[in-house]
């Protein structure tokens, strides 16, 4: 509400962006290869006109990205298969940032969605579910966003952040019917994860990850359209995403 | 019309995807490195579960992608600085596919766009402005695609596929009020062009464009609202992008 007031052009503002930039400061798991953007040309070319092209190379899993279900799955959903019908449409936030600023291994409960149900009524079906965790006011700063600035195998053990428990999202799966689940920490699995039991259970029932949102402070509990739209790698286990939302309008 | 009557789940099916995926086959300009992708992990893990990652290559410029007003014009936006407006919003489709697919060295005419004004009334402000030509047909050969399948500098005389001539793109600044533009060929210009004067005329104007669309065929003159959402490179000329549409449909 506070936000629409601002708007002087309606039309050119009512998108709100929930996605960081590639860059070189863009982050990755401690493992991954991160983005890197070779210039091909820029400048003035032999032909009297101004010419820019780059190159650029990615990890899959990094930045503001896709988890598709085949990442922890076999056989279900690559990047290129997941249907649109579950990456645009109505989503609700759950801000988890009060407890998840103050425990950099909190993992979200069941009852923070019980909590926020009791207020804003059952989530609906199909919905986009994105939490808050608050993590995003540290980006890019790796040692605060993931606990460590490590890179490499060892660095893995030291990684701290909030995620999603395992129970959560079995809770999910059974009582609830989500079209697809994001936040803004670097995994849907808590940093100090050993199994991975989230994204399993998560990819098991072909729900689509986002991971590294940004601006999910700027939305309403309810009463936002999402669209987002991954890169379409043929049978890419994940990728670089756009997220956009809008507040109070009617569905895309 | 035709299409809304094949649609048994109206949710799931009502958006069209325009976007081509990335493979091996993808096709980049002749001097452009295409995609890669490299498998980093795939298969069960020691841990006892599912694991699927890669990492990838791709220029800038090749399958459906982006050219970011930098791209042939100094100090204008870069992918990431383009408004959301330009990428959200009504698009008409203009079907040149008659003449274009008689002579891979159409360019599209003000003629074009009067004839389908005379039918369609005048192109809207602000709309996004979409050529179908045909050539979507012809992917991923890129002998019939773009004229050659050769690579390197030496193939760039080769290349024979329709585009917009620099008197069209003109005079849609000078006359109208277009958001963004894009077609179904691998570039703004036609194949032989030497001095990319389309590019650099919409470029100037900030006017962002679409390349190696597809499906164009499958949408209506007007009454379609498309969401076009580049991956989000910081400083970047341009990047792959996702393009979808839906018919008869309010704006998203």
């Amino acid at each position: 509400m506070g936000l629409m007031a601002l708007h002087i052009d309606a039309h050119a503002q009512q998108w709100i962006d929930l996605s960081h930039s590639f860059d070189n400061k863009t982050i990755y798991w401690p493992t991954a290869e991160g983005f890197e953007l070779d210039i091909v040309a820029q400048g003035q070319t032999k032909g009297g006109y101004y010419y820019s092209a780059n190159k650029f190379m990615s990890s899959e899993h990094g930045g503001t990205h896709l988890d598709a279900p085949i990442h922890f799955a076999e056989g279900k959903h690559t990047v290129d298969q997941i249907p649109l019908s579950r990456l645009i449409g109505a989503a609700s936030v759950i801000d988890v940032s009060a407890k998840a600023l103050q425990n950099p291994d909190y993992q979200i409960t069941i009852r923070d969605i019980k909590d926020w149900e009791t207020i804003h009524g059952k989530l609906a079906n199909n919905i986009i579910l994105l939490f808050n965790t608050g993590y995003a006011r540290y980006w890019p700063d790796r040692k605060k966003y993931m606990g460590t600035d490590k890179r490499g195998k060892e660095a893995v053990a030291l990684l701290h952040f909030p995620g999603i428990s395992p129970e959560t999202a079995q809770w999910l799966i059974t009582h609830r019917k989500i079209a697809a689940i994001g936040l803004d920490t670097p995994s849907l699995d808590y940093g100090q994860t050993k199994r991975f039991l989230t994204h399993r259970l998560l990819a098991k029932e072909q729900i689509p990850g986002f991971e590294n949102v940004t601006n999910l402070d700027k939305l309403p509990p309810t009463g936002i359209q999402v669209i987002v739209l991954p890169m379409k790698i043929k049978g890419g286990s994940g990728g670089p995403l756009r997220i956009i939302a809008r507040i109070n309008a009617d569905m895309p």
